[in-house]
């Protein structure tokens, strides 16, 4: 799905983490796995059949969450960390042969800060196919063909990002599509704490008004498509939302039984005249972005491109 | 006072349409105006004494604000307009001679989009002092003599941006100086809604925690401190506080007399971990400032070079 | 043709001035027309057939070349008269129906300053495309369908331009493409002092090496490919090599016939360890760029846009 | 001195390298010495009296010009091996008690990309006065007290950038003043190929038309001004004019005897008619800034803050 800043929203179906401790362990076809590397959180959850895509409401696939609170932080020696974690499970979501082309896309809009960590990814990939035409396509020099675009968004561009995406896609005839894009968080403490994959690549929007395609194997002919995501906003609805629910707990009383509807126009009350539009961020966002998209890149370096996996990782 | 993100907050003081319509006009040492220019709001509050002083709570001086909820949209037509107005006001407030020397203060983080108004105004400020240092300090070719300076924020410098003014203004000797700053707004509707004035600069912080100076005519040293400001972002936790307000507002009952400090840690819970850090604002919030950084600095120029004022604006 | 900024080079195909000048006007199947527009040159040439197809060794096609000397200094009545006058050429060039759909690529690096013209063109061009999918496609509101992409150069891709292009094209099927593009002048005097069209497109480089295709009607399959370039740097191989030829026409004697590869090896020894990778542009060619974008972009709004083009430009 | 980038020029002062090599390594008042370190050139020049100064015509002080010609290519393990050099050097260079207070500056225009580097440096620097306030002035926690500005040049502000900097260091009194500043090469070899070091501050144009103020001890009142620079550009000027001599020194006869004042025609015709403004830089100026800018800062954060130097550099 072609994201804009209008779209970024939680996307529940990356959010392993929060599937492995709801206890989904134990649904008929879901397998989950937990652990700590490095000091660092990984959840692993498979939606292995139909069985578990009904169990869950997600496509069949592989999901891994990536969680390390401390990355709201300026740390550097976490954020190494972080991106050698990150190319190691990119490296096991993918199955690559020593000749294989994979195009990085990176999503959003590049002159909007939250939501430009794609293509500041992309500025940063290693990038090589244009360099070896001539030498034949194997590993020689420990470098993979890699290729990476940024499309821009829909309001930038006047055609859905997933269009140009395929459009790219049937000319250059990549083995594998990585999709960098930006989410938006479910709560504020998710803000730039976790970096979400998963192979089913970017599922079509569900909810009301949504048309758009996703970003898949399906749609895109390709036989694998990842997507990694990190949380970089709030949508002030949210926020919002939250208030009201906390209120209604804390209070109590008749106030527990609040319909939704009502719930809904105190947020849109509030919100007026530019609800739905508006974004949360840490007042650090441009250094953030910065942050994180130095991270991503490095681990998708070192995923691709075992000459640079041995080196340090010199973020 | 030195601003940094953290600082951005409602500046009453600056809030002349606020004060006007919640009919202060009555008050004893207060006078004020309502005008309609170009389809545009001006509200002018003058606090004349030390009456209007105590029944304000504002510093003795002129306060303007221009009201064009418009400016959220991108309406190039409707930003010349108020940039003419801008002009127009701040001519009235400054009181220069021909070869008077305005030194214009750009205050903002350059590197945090939402508080880089300052410092992209001071960008495309006219600047001229360094032209006519032979050339006798009239207003030949209808330019006054502007200096430009964006000190940057305390977080970057380390240095108090009204100790870096100070020293600045000592060793420049300008006659004026007009400082320009993102404000936070005290709603959603607010934002890029407004551009206040006043001349009695930028008044010390009052607020728990708050010991910055003030960036005064008493502060620098200097006859007259305009302060320009657009309200370009709000605060997460006015957001939160909003919402409690409003269940409480709309439910009733028991809600009504909840204790303020119940209410101060459902806000902080919500916004946990990190409360008080958080900015709301429009997606577009990039084009947003480069607009209002254009139009303030049309407004600038042409109230302080006469030359300009006779052509298009061009913004 | 892909062009990084290695490839920025003289377009002679596009210097309908030098050829209207060299007195080309008189050979057959090429006719020429001058024009002062606004106190702006505007020079036409028609390659009309194969007969002038081989006197110029250009393709058959139109070419315009707008100058301007005075484009270099930062005077926004000269910029918006030649925006005027480059709408009007580039509608004349163009033949469009009221629901045609154009793209307007920007060619050229967004992060390499002198390279990223097109870019900063596609930044402003107002997009619409994806605004009238549900009412008809014709001229309501005075707007055309219009999408925009800035695709990037190979060394940020790895991907030839015209490769992402035509994926794209073929995706999204317009019916006329504009391609903007920064490009290399044949001197100092011409750098922003001229805008040059072509309904040609791009075509293929034929330089020594250069095996990349080209961007024209028939690369894309596209009725209808403008292309617009604006000179913004001189390789510095060109002005040692315009040194070399000055000192040999000044001295004269023996040193007009230094052969061509003795002078050769001086340029490349003054340029050397990095011959051919060096630009030679004004120290404000940040400036110069942003101010030809919003030219160019103004321009192309007109061009296309008929709603656009009757009110003033506000550049 | 005030640079803006019609100033950017060879600062011969500062460049260690050559004075040693020349061998004026045996002069009266002069004391040389070269070393190796991790495969980078170190060269330190000591002007120690009188006669050092009449035989170099440069100021009494210590001068290191650190080489190392691969900077220019992206190589992020010799990046942080020269920015532990200079780290060093920078720390021999000052003499500075555990709570000496540093104001790095940062010169140039933040707006043109080859002059950026001294902002760039700034925005890295990890400022910490306005931490501890409240702390005692020591080495706690292995941090000393370090503040930074970027004042900007005197065609954005129309204030010499020395007259900002002795405004400001008047107010704050730092200790010692480090400036950062890119120089401009009198060769295309030079461009960022060294760091170049003087604890003579910047000392006052002396060139026809140079009116400015130095940045020096004398002039600040400070007791420690160290200069840190690397050429960034080559001035057009230089490149047309060391093709005059090459042309000269290869044909040789008359040539040899060609007039200053004809060499001087040639190449202002040559760059006609912007001579003196044009400047040449490698196509990937961008990137290279960054790195030279990430390099200095680490470099000095290493040089004044111990905690910083016992942990990986981390570029």
């Amino acid at each position: 799905m072609a994201f804009d800043l209008s779209d970024l929203r939680t996307d529940l179906t990356l959010e392993a983490a929060t599937i492995a401790r709801q206890g989904l362990a134990g649904l008929p076809g879901v397998e989950t796995q937990e652990e700590e590397r490095h000091g660092i959180g990984v959840y692993r959850v498979r939606v292995v059949d139909e069985a578990g895509r009904r169990a869950t409401g997600k496509a069949i696939g592989r999901y891994v969450t990536i969680e390390a609170a401390g990355l709201l932080r300026p740390d550097r020696a976490l954020q190494e960390r972080v991106a050698r974690v990150l190319a190691a499970e990119l490296g096991a979501l993918l199955s690559l042969a020593p000749d294989a082309h994979v195009l990085v896309v990176g999503l959003g809009n590049s002159n909007a800060t939250p939501d430009a960590l794609g293509p500041r990814v992309v500025d940063q990939v290693l990038v090589t196919r244009h360099l070896r035409r001539r030498t034949p396509r194997d590993l020689a020099g420990g470098l993979r063909t890699v290729s990476a675009v940024a499309p821009g968004v829909l309001g930038q561009t006047g055609i859905e990002t997933s269009d140009l995406i395929t459009g790219i896609v049937r000319q250059v005839r990549p083995d594998a599509v990585i999709a960098v894009d930006a989410l938006a968080a479910r709560g504020i403490g998710r803000i730039c704490s976790s970096i979400q994959l998963a192979d089913t690549g970017i599922q079509p929007g569900s909810g009301v008004g949504s048309h758009r395609a996703g970003i898949t194997k399906e749609t895109l002919g390709v036989a694998q498509v990842v997507a990694v995501g990190i949380p970089t906003v709030v949508h002030a609805m949210t926020i919002a939302m939250d208030t009201v629910d906390l209120v209604a707990e804390r209070v109590g009383g008749p106030l527990r039984d609040l319909p939704v509807e009502v719930k809904r126009r105190i947020v849109e009350d509030v919100l007026s005249p530019t609800v739905g539009d508006l974004m949360v961020t840490p007042k650090e966002i441009d250094e953030l972005i910065a942050d994180m998209a130095r991270l991503v890149a490095a681990g998708i370096n070192a995923a691709l491109h075992p000459a640079v996996a041995d080196r340090p990782f010199l973020l």
